[in-house]
């Protein structure tokens, strides 16, 4: 019935704390090369975890991802067979449509040219296009992909979506399957990427794909997108596809690297938005009585909600 | 019957051959000091007209105003008694809900100090508030308010709004009358400024009325954004108010003078977007469909729409 915390980069006291408070009855520890009474450890909170942790705790039932994105979970060849919990929380998924739906709309309105203009004291318009003349296509189509689809739908914008799997929503043209990418690249415009990193989307947003983003439609060139994972994209790519013109802009909030490198050329890309991974970051609070609630409910026999498929990865 | 164009800095030939396309059976003339058959004209389109055009035109039944403002007409004593037609266009009114959105998110996202560090090569991410937690007041509930209400609601954000008479929207606070101005600016972290310019509302976002909005928000201060009109705000207290801390950032697409002029100090506030007048421009082929149904409309003895109140100016 114990609860162990297995957080790098995460203030461990703190989230021992408001998860005591929400659990009152267990006991709670922090991994630290061991815990006091491994065997009663049944649950394990993990954020880029040590993977001795998995050996040592021999009667682990479930294992949470303290964040949506599993791969620093998946990528662990000692990962044991345990039904694997991912976070699934409205707040995050708020913030992340804003984020998008802020770079989205930054490109569109010509922010950086107004900037650029604002700061030379010129005072000009540019000829501003209709968001309806503008094909957003979403790169994933799950909880995140969904809400942006529709946040940006909402705005006027034409929006499709990509995913592994075939997905029906109203008022967004779907593609689906590695074969149905490349049609789906050619009608997009703004290309919003919110992958899960997985063995198949590693570097899928690379040279050969952006190529195929069309420079025909209202923007005048297309844009690149990320708030998802930074494995998804091949960084030299997308830097060399700015400097081609290739790409007429990007908005990146996550990458291969993070801290990205002070040597990435990508910091002084001219029409490239870097932000630090911070598309996202949910209430700390939302996301403890998130797992509070669902080992309550997992020891009552109701299913545990947002497990993730081992067999895909997300 | 026919129609007569006054349109100060549009490219008149261009909107005669528009719409004589939609309206093919009228002579339709641009103002140029006079007309062929001044007592033909029935309709006048104008953007800041001639005022000499009123009287020399004795049978004018209805005039159209190029846009959602009317005060380049109201404002001119020589304006003639007759049906005012304001431009009530979803175009125009999707355009200004984008502008309104995009730099409401400019701000809540903390924009311009990530692109100040991205420009120092800096990875360090800030503590970000939800959106329920930002009171967004919008100034002004028409046409345009509602939009941009509605769409900030939509995304998060608490929004309120105030208005001369009163409004009852879902799920948006509604504040009336001049008393109201002030409890409505004390509950105000984001104010969006979209009122008409009227005599009743020249300089009314002034120094007292800023100095309402409160400190106590989670952005830490208040921001003000003005995609309404110029008149309705006045910039030296604005500037004053940027330099002192009482406002945390501002978004101006409107000035009591346009361009922006040179000597201007808000040109370099930071924490200050200036665009040039570019939130809502529409599209011409629209308007003009606008215009030519209407005149079809009125000569059928349909009600013409969108009729602007003369004594309230709006």
């Amino acid at each position: 019935m114990n609860l162990v915390l297995s957080l790098k980069s995460f203030n461990e006291p703190e989230w021992i704390d408001r998860l005591q408070a929400l659990l009152p009855n267990r006991k709670i520890e922090g991994w630290n090369g061991g815990v006091a009474e491994p065997e009663k450890a049944e649950y394990l909170l993990a954020w880029k975890p040590d993977p001795a942790a998995f050996s040592a705790l021999p009667n682990l039932k479930v294992i949470f991802s303290l964040g949506a994105g599993v791969d620093h979970l998946t990528s662990l060849p000692e990962l044991p067979k345990l039904p694997l919990v991912r976070i699934v929380d409205p707040d995050l998924t708020s913030r992340m449509t804003e984020w998008v739906v802020f770079q989205t709309l930054l490109h569109h309105r010509q922010h950086l040219t107004y900037a650029a203009q604002q700061e030379a004291g010129v005072w000009n318009g540019h000829r501003q296009w209709a968001a309806k003349d503008v094909r957003v296509g979403i790169l994933g189509l799950g909880e995140l992909g969904l809400d942006s689809a529709k946040a940006l739908k909402a705005l006027g914008f034409n929006v499709a979506g990509w995913s592994r799997t075939p997905k029906d929503v109203a008022g967004i043209e779907s593609f689906s399957g590695e074969d149905k990418l490349e049609p789906f690249l050619n009608r997009t415009d703004i290309l919003v990427n919110l992958l899960p990193s997985t063995p198949a989307t590693h570097k899928l947003v690379n040279a050969e794909r952006l190529a195929m983003l069309p420079h025909t439609g209202a923007l005048g060139g297309p844009v690149y997108i990320n708030a998802g994972r930074g494995a998804t994209q091949d960084e030299a790519a997308i830097d060399a596809a700015l400097t081609s013109g290739q790409l007429k802009g990007a908005s990146l909030d996550v990458f291969a690297i993070e801290p990205l490198v002070e040597a990435s050329p990508l910091w002084q890309q001219k029409n490239c938005i870097i932000t630090p991974h911070v598309a996202a970051e949910s209430d700390p609070q939302a996301l403890s009585e998130y797992v509070a609630q669902q080992i309550k409910g997992f020891e009552r026999g109701d299913a545990l909600e947002n497990l993730v498929d081992l067999d895909v990865g997300y």
